[in-house]
């Protein structure tokens, strides 16, 4: 287990680097976390560490109530999130959450973005649908998040007035979610700066995620 | 012949980071390649690999009509795509195909960038046209692009709800071509923001074309 | 004394490369500065010296009217307001200027940033205020912050036409309230371009602020 | 005179590095010159040369008619706008030319940036002016740049459906220039996006430009 568990502490520090480089977060406002496979643990950010001061030694293992296992410092103050997510979706391995600016945007208005690129339509094979408002302190977000996702294509959500939660099969394609969730958040806003954009019908929507999903599906490295 | 196909290799690894270094992609969401001289082959990216792992080494070689002839991983899946336009542009020696951010906000609107600088006069000539809306899986995508590009001047395509195409008499020409496309792209709309940006002549559209594509064209090295 | 005021330069200099980082300064547009802890003193950026070029050794200490104690350069043009911010806040440690874009928009609306986020609610616990329209050579820009932000929660005001000012408990955080500013005023300004953001009811706005300044307040290592 | 031109060759090579630090160029479009105090020469960029492959070595000499005098690329396509400047203006010792993206958007629509910030007041003095259409190949650019400037505080001219020429009294001024008004070009824009940014007295931009050029201008590093 003990092998496990530093893999996943590094991909969970390295994956952090990749918020950094796609522009996703400032300051400390942003988290990965993946689930250890096999046991009922995550790993998650250290609460107030800056990006580049990151290491697999300083991430924070905690149990699925949010407990600290293992870690010097608080785990990210969004751990209760994460690990409600962990508790009530048993497919879902990794989980980010960042305030990137276009999502937010949307999230501010209270506002879906809608699946009009294909690129959308491959990668969340429908609008990124909004979550309701939840203040931290309880199960609030984590519900909300879960509830939203519920039986919806998309692994992404925008909480309102806050900010994005992705989940992913691990921690790498929650981060993969993240940062198409922001690409298409501010493509489709410029897109609406002039005009509306053009819908995509919904069979096409839906043959291009199929596609996207299932056939690629079918080979280790699926995308372009 | 392997000689040249190393050489092609090289500058078609080394092109997809120029459209890193120009912010025209996230993640593994666009592509280049290059016809090799004298064969009925084309090289490419690998699908579903990173940019920064991008090598000479691992490139595609596959012939006009898709099929892998060299290569460990599967092509990028718009190979159907860049080979249809081989196939009928005989002419053409350079494809790249991006998502990048201004470009699809107006692929997304169904709207042709309207040519209000004199910079996209000497580039593309006229505007940029928009392609049909075509689904992945047959040559639907191809063909749009050879048709909206017949007797057009310009070397882009904006393929409607999807992303931009450039073609070019090499890689590094298709390359160009992308970056300028996304250029002018956003400092049209962010012109457009505030009022119409003011027309251009079309007999100055033409003479600004003209001398920056034949009388540059008659030395080496052509632009600023 | 030596010592503090060595680690004080140490400080000051480096968090100029924080401005940098996050994109909130052009040219030599923007300022950092820090007290003294226990003397009437600051340390604040030599005038007109890229950031590349700053060191330690030549940050600039004056006392708190701003006259130079040690130091070859002129200090920052702004000093004359950060010295009458630190003579009437003795609560203050740290004071940053900047003209960061979004926020420079909103000021020269002169209108404040509503408080629309969970992470304003968080930082700012309110809007970002707007101070009056001040010229350089007095103390009246100095007066403009003070005034504007007594009594109130945000560590950032926005002086109408011209900039930001921050100030925070030490350097560090009037630092980190400077990139907060900008980076809300950037999401809100987004926002509201295709809508009105929703608002967030008084009292959780007291919620959220009151537990992140004060329950996280009580750990060394705050913020996510 | 070999080692004055030496030392002018790298100042122009390594400004343009500036040019590709503050985004104001894409591929090869945008250049900076220099004349060489006490002689009818100016040295300014090789055409078509990449900004990574700048060297002291390859900048081009010309004589004030923009002949070529020492050099193996042709010079800029933009020579002659810039000679025109140097006979026309002997107070001016720097020139540069850019499309960056804010202040193209200006020139799209054929509109002067109003003087609405504090930062304007002092490095511009009023508005930005609107020179006219002129097409490439005789004088009407260099013309339009000396006739639009002459008389007026403004460093900065926005060439109509073109771009940006600045001057300064040697090139590193020029290039602040460019920096400066591309940084007031996206503020003013981004203000305007939602509401009308506040006028500023004209007594007050006076007295803001005098003390900024003048009461500054007698010590050698100038700017914050």
């Amino acid at each position: 287990m003990t092998t496990t568990i530093d893999a996943i502490r590094r991909q969970v520090s390295d994956l952090h680097q990749e918020l950094v480089r796609y522009g996703l977060v400032v300051w400390t406002a942003g988290n990965v976390s993946a689930r250890v496979p096999g046991e009922d643990l995550l790993v998650i950010k250290p609460s107030g560490v800056p990006y580049e001061e990151l290491s697999p030694e300083n991430m924070i293992v905690c149990d699925l109530d949010g407990n600290v296992v293992e870690g010097k410092h608080s785990p990210s103050s969004d751990t209760a999130a994460h690990a409600y997510v962990y508790r009530h979706r048993p497919d879902v391995g990794g989980v980010v959450h960042t305030h990137s600016t276009y999502a937010c945007a949307w999230a501010a208005r209270g506002e879906a973005v809608p699946c009009v690129l294909t690129a959308m339509a491959d990668e969340f094979g429908a609008e990124i649908p909004i979550g309701p408002f939840a203040l931290i302190g309880d199960d609030s977000i984590g519900r909300g998040i879960v509830e939203t996702l519920d039986g919806h294509r998309s692994p992404a959500v925008l909480m309102k007035s806050h900010g994005v939660f992705t989940i992913g099969k691990d921690a790498k394609a929650a981060v993969k979610a993240a940062v198409m969730c922001e690409d298409v958040a501010r493509t489709v806003h410029i897109s609406r700066q002039l005009g509306e954009p053009l819908p995509i019908a919904q069979a096409d929507i839906d043959s291009l995620n199929d596609r996207y999903q299932n056939v690629y599906g079918q080979r280790p490295a699926a995308a372009q």
